[in-house]
């Protein structure tokens, strides 16, 4: 018997800087009819992301701003309830830009693609096989273009894109070093995901134990931060180097725009390269790069690790969360049974 | 009769920022005598360059700083006075890092490459056919890339890398926007280079000017300058923009590092590039460089100005005079009698 109301969480008020539990609310609606063509999908996992700050603030971005009272966008994953179009069935594991809700009825369109119900685990499709897996697969190889024996730092190397990059570095022949926040993090980027050396932010002296991690320079720098952290390895970076800005989370407000050392001179001296990096851009080969993905993940090259908060009642706060610092790895919020448990 | 005596300009005291006209001193030395295998060239020209500033500075550049007491660093043209290597004789024009001296005993390798007697007078083998063009040519089209149709906007745009910046630009199929200080330089760009719009960075409204000069945005920018207007610049670039990092002339010193508005979020959200360029690393086809804009020169498509300056006694001031804006053209210093005046 399925549900006859749907859950979701709404935009109560538009936030400057990061999105508190206060800007959200959890509604409860009937479950909609589907139109022709369309899909309803149960969600199952909601994804947590640090961009989804910039989603819900006013200020230029990629895309429209959530407007106050729609559902949150976000990814989610889920599992087809009914379905009035002839390519999904009853069943079927997809993923989608659903929202925020516990029933989205979809244009099939809207579903990104269909999740192998004998494979990974379906909370991977929304972390190291998701954006997170692709942005760091993409972001490292066409931006930073590592080539073996160069040094690879990442900032938020424990998270889930920088500890895939810190992976696929070593998979490609590169040093690895990672910058992370306290000895957990720091652990666990050389205890799960390898990484050859990491660095606790919080440290002391952050330019002299980046030194001593990368004794010869920094080749390719994959920031998550844009705050004091890239400062300290953009003053060590080699001659040639390549640096992918993949997010800022280090910067709490982007209003009004906040200063930090000039760039020019690093990039001139080094002759170095800044490029932002959007993942969306990369689309056309998101099926080679969840193909990869998974094919290192079956062989046990690539380790992840989640955060999946059980319960609707965790969304409001989840982003703040992310900002605090406090999830390991992928954060998610399950909202409803996962037909894959147990999946290896 | 050849002279006896060479007069020279040497680094006096080690300047902070800028190096005024006190941290040189004019010295009087012998001619000296040629070991095997050397060239002794009467110098006719010295470049004078922004770039000076960091090779008489202790930071960290490209090169060892020019040491107090050394002559100082430069590339100059003049005439083989001597020669006891077989690839050089007497009256051949030459070009290379002979220094400011009007007398230069250097080794064969020094000598970057030789000049046409009958070609464009000599004096432009150090503007717009020596680094200053190569420097917009490789500059503009291998890191900036621009494509026909595209608006690039170029800083500094009256000076001698900035006015060949904009008019390659045109030739390519671009629309080309200046940024230039004070009216004259501004009609300069519009009446001497073509450039299809130009703007006076101490305007009013700097960001409203850009906008109306870059109705489309911007998709290339040239940057001399790394300071405020480059900051107008950056907010205005539209998506996949290329910067290229040329020169810091805005920046009086880089100790301590100056700071501005960071660059992240708009390389992020535009997924834009910004880029540092050497034109050392790209000798390997400078004569090729030469070839092309020597081609355009030829055809009356590349026009360039000059400001030579007459005798070494106006050397010592050369460089301060660039950073405060009194040249119109490349800066030269004529030290000896040009045997190619009176060419086309």
């Amino acid at each position: 018997m399925n549900a006859t109301t749907s859950r979701s969480v709404v935009l109560a008020s538009r936030p400057v800087g990061i999105p508190q539990a206060e800007h959200f609310r959890i509604v409860e609606t009937p479950v909609p009819a589907l139109t022709p063509g369309q899909v309803l999908v149960r969600t199952v996992y909601w994804s947590v992301e640090p961009a989804m700050r910039g989603w819900v603030n006013a200020v230029g971005n990629y895309s429209e701003p959530v407007a106050v009272g729609a559902v949150m966008r976000s990814l989610a994953s889920g599992v087809v309830e009914a379905s009035t179009h002839p390519d999904y069935g009853v069943g079927d594991l997809v993923t989608g830009m659903f929202g925020w809700q516990d029933h989205a009825a979809v244009d099939a369109h809207v579903i990104s693609h269909r999740i192998d119900p004998q494979g990974p685990p379906l909370s991977a499709s929304l972390g190291v096989l998701g954006l997170n897996g692709l942005t760091a697969y993409f972001g490292l190889l066409d931006i930073g273009e590592p080539r073996a024996g160069e040094t690879v730092v990442v900032s938020t190397a424990a998270g889930s894109v920088g500890s895939a990059v810190g992976q696929i570095a070593r998979i490609k022949g590169c040093r690895s070093v990672g910058i992370a926040g306290g000895e957990n993090k720091v652990r666990q980027c050389l205890d799960v995901f390898g990484f050859d050396a990491c660095i606790d932010y919080k440290s002391q002296d952050l330019a002299q134990e980046l030194r001593n991690a990368c004794p010869g320079g920094v080749d390719v720098y994959f920031d998550n931060t844009a705050g004091p952290i890239s400062d300290v390895v953009m003053a060590q970076l080699n001659i040639g180097a390549r640096v992918v800005v993949c997010g800022t989370a280090s910067i709490a407000s982007w209003d009004p725009m906040p200063s930090g050392p000039r760039v020019e001179r690093h990039l001139l001296v080094k002759r170095a390269r800044m490029q932002g990096l959007l993942i969306f851009d990369h689309a056309d080969r998101f099926a080679e790069g969840r193909a990869q993905l998974a094919s290192w993940l079956t062989q046990g090259r690539l380790k992840y690790l989640e955060d999946i908060l059980p319960g609707i009642e965790h969304a409001p706060d989840a982003i703040a969360g992310l900002y605090r610092g406090e999830n390991q790895g992928k954060r998610l919020i399950q909202v409803s049974r996962d037909p894959t448990s147990g999946n290896a």
